[in-house]
């Protein structure tokens, strides 16, 4: 395995004055060799902690070398071999932070931790923290606290993995940071103004590595702290980690890479070619628009089916508590069954005196809504319910994410049909059912086993980084490689919006294992 | 001419949708054209201000890139080509700090000034400061004021220079510093305990440039300090500055690097090797112990002569100002000028009653002293006197230098004819006049125009650091193929200092030029 960072040990003669040798120069000595003749720079603050560290131990030990793409770097010195050497891989999302600590010497994930991205206060969504990052609060400007949250957020994390293990922050010696565009110019600190606005462009896609101290992390001083490059405002590094954590740039045949949230994120590709594109599906995919809608949290109900006959419902929440709401999987799950069991037609609209929903659709005063739960099985004291308002939402956020799909493979010349693989990235990649979503038409109606469910490939690619040396250059070469099309000015990305608004679609022919409810 | 800092004129297309370049990339991807393909860093500190500036300018206007020996820096950006790019060269001298300003484009010195090192509060000599430094004061240790001290002094000359051109600290871009060993520790704050101690060991003898806000110089923030290497205790990246000045390492004969101060450093080779060593010379050829002695500056004597007939003393002073004192080149000519006289013998010491001493020679409790200025064209109301104190520290020193050049000529098996040139450097070497350093049996017997006087090379070394980028690699070169004796502990060169307590010399067939006033 090669590691960003890594232990060398050391034995040399103590110096005598037939060999007057610095102090510090010995030991880079001695790493010259292993180094392939290369010479480690010592970065300035660490000149005299190395040189004392070296004299104290009997001038024998071992080195710890960070690999920069610049050139190695002399960081510490131990007598004794540490038990681990530990990085920390951070997904920095926009409402949660998940991290992992890493050994690099062996590859393996010691802990995995969660924190609320403490920005949360300052805005939901990313827009309204890109406005007010640009306000004055006091004497500081929203960036400085939107970057003072996402510091703090990360120390949490950084503190609670670390003693997880017996070890301290300081102890870190390499983080890899993997989010979208915006949560990385709000973590390093820069004017996200331009991203929001046309052309939309960011002040830096592929930041070079830099040492915590630069940023004032409170982990070891000279961590190398590397950012995954992004390719745009609308494509971050955590969908380059997804490239490469599913390991799509790599693959001999054409596969696909979705991502699915509030901004839906598709590459095609393998190891010859790549293209990427970006386009708003709608926060309804994230549970963020349902009235009852929530993030998969205990007591959101991820799954559930709908017996077309009886219309009776089965649901399952996350860790078996009592329901409280509907996450972005159960709402997939939930309107294919409203569909199959012919309670919504083909617009997902609720249709009127259907047997099945005696007792269920309540008259509200923005429309009709669904209950999902009567209050008597919440611990709400009210009813679980879906709305029109929320299926309506889903219709345009489902019809976001297949039009994104069709749009970007006829761009290439690729039929779904040559797509030997489909990975479904993200929190909520996780959780959702391939079925229900070809049956929703949001996904194209290929044999379940082409989806691959990825779980948090920001996290996993940032994992990858911090412990194969070869990611580094694969991320640099998918950047390069990479071809963006710009979907919010594409012409046929609208044609195609529009024929997506049905269940499955308006031609059904391209979905031929759902079963068309159309009128008759 | 090639060097350390560069400026690249940059122009790029506007952003656009189809072009969604992040700012930073897009003009790194134009330097990349420059660089050969190498990818030039950015400080994380520069991100910001960069891509502001580059934005600023409309994307397009002139870049600035620092060669680092691990690759390039990319640290500025200007929307008009600046008049000038300017860099400092440094002689950190253990008395004094003389500096220039260096137009980094066209390789010109634009000014030059010296100030008193200001860590001459806290011990004249070397030996005396590596002691303070351990010393706490207060909260700090001595080691925080010696370096607090060198950074002022720094600053002061500075903010001379840049003034002289009408510019500002901030806008030098690039500083290199010569001195010797224990100066380069106290500039760079570190741990001289061991110099001094056997078996002499430096904390660092080739620390890595590192950047001017690391040290909080108060230069741009991204100002690349290049340190001269040293090559141990006693001999530092002042003699590596005056070995790449003189061009010693170049050059296809043999020739000798000669720097006079307290201590005596010598290098012998050429451009296939290159051997070293140093030695306590003692402070009389600085002017350190002479009760009348002084360092070279106005008033001081620095070249005088006698008739030997009639006694008369020349003098001439520095700036033709009222004799105050005498300085090394001076005490070298008066004491040549006596032996020549016959007012001392061959042991240095004051013969009783020669005529040509009638009212010059006085008795003082600790010995003779020979009046060089009488009272009346002095302004000090005292004459100008130099004792047999004085006399036998010089005969000390030059029994030293002597003893040195001939043992590290011997080590070679090289002979002082083989030399093709004798380089004399250092503030000291400026003035001496090789003709009496001859007569004294300072320096060998050699025809005068092998002697070449180099001035300060200390400085003129870092100046072509500044400029000439081929130094770098010359540095490093001659750093590895130097090859240091340590007399300290040298049987042959007590041997021969013996020997060399006499005028000219025991062996006065050494100095066939030279009047023999032995005895007869």
């Amino acid at each position: 395995m090669q590691s960003l960072v890594k232990l060398y040990p050391i034995e040399t003669r103590e110096p005598s004055l037939g060999d007057n040798t610095g102090d510090l120069d010995r030991l880079k000595k001695v790493l010259v060799g292993y180094l392939q003749g290369r010479n480690p720079v010592v970065p300035f603050h660490r000149i005299a902690p190395l040189a004392e560290a070296f004299r104290q131990s009997g001038f024998k030990g071992f080195a710890v070398v960070i690999h920069h793409p610049g050139g190695p770097q002399l960081v510490d010195f131990f007598a004794q071999a540490p038990e681990a050497l530990v990085g920390m891989a951070l997904d920095l999302g926009t409402t949660h932070l998940e991290a992992s600590l890493v050994d690099l010497l062996s590859g393996k994930i010691l802990e995995r931790a969660a924190v609320e991205n403490g920005q949360l206060e300052f805005g939901a969504d990313i827009l309204a923290r890109i406005h007010f990052a640009a306000t004055k609060v006091g004497r500081q400007t929203g960036l400085d606290l939107l970057h003072e949250r996402v510091m703090d957020s990360i120390h949490t994390l950084a503190l609670e993995l670390a003693e997880r293990v017996r070890l301290k922050p300081v102890q870190i010696m390499a983080l890899c940071v993997s989010g979208n565009t915006t949560m990385a110019h709000f973590f390093l600190k820069q004017n996200p103004y331009h991203l929001c606005r046309e052309p939309y462009i960011p002040v830096v896609n592929s930041p070079d590595p830099f040492s915590a101290s630069d940023l004032g992390l409170d982990l070891h001083p000279a961590a190398i702290v590397w950012v995954m490059p992004s390719i745009g405002s609308y494509f971050g590094g955590d969908l380059i980690s997804g490239i490469v954590a599913s390991g799509l740039d790599q693959e001999e045949e054409t596969c696909m890479l979705i991502d699915v949230g509030t901004n839906a994120e598709v590459v095609v590709g393998n190891r010859d070619w790549l293209i990427a594109c970006a386009g708003a599906a709608g926060p309804a995919l994230e549970g963020g628009v349902a009235r009852m809608g929530m993030r998969a949290g205990p007591g959101a109900i991820e799954h559930c089916s709908i017996d077309p006959e009886s219309g009776k419902i089965d649901y399952q929440t996350i860790g078996g508590a009592p329901a409280r709401g509907i996450c972005g999987s159960g709402v997939i799950d939930l309107v294919a069954g409203l569909y199959l069991a012919r309670i919504i037609d083909i617009r997902g609209k609720f249709k009127a005196n259907q047997p099945q929903t005696e007792g269920r659709l309540l008259e509200q005063k923005d429309g009709l809504a669904y209950v999902v739960v009567p209050a008597e099985e919440t611990d709400l004291g009210e009813p679980v319910l879906l709305s029109q308002v929320d299926i309506d939402a889903l219709m345009r956020s489902k019809a976001a994410m297949y039009s994104i799909l069709a749009t970007i493979t006829n761009q290439v010349g690729v039929s779904f049909h040559d797509l030997h693989r489909i990975y479904v990235a993200g929190a909520f990649g996780k959780h959702i059912s391939p079925r229900q979503a070809i049956v929703l038409g949001m996904l194209p109606d290929l044999p379940l086993e082409v989806y691959t469910q990825l779980g948090n490939s920001s996290l996993a690619g940032a994992e990858l980084m911090l412990t194969d040396e070869t990611v580094r250059k694969r991320c640099r070469d998918v950047v390069c490689r990479i071809t963006y099309i710009e979907l919010n000015v594409n012409q046929e990305f609208m044609i195609r919006f529009s024929g997506s608004r049905f269940i499955p679609h308006t031609d059904h022919t391209l979905f031929p294992s759902v079963p068309f409810q159309g009128e008759s």
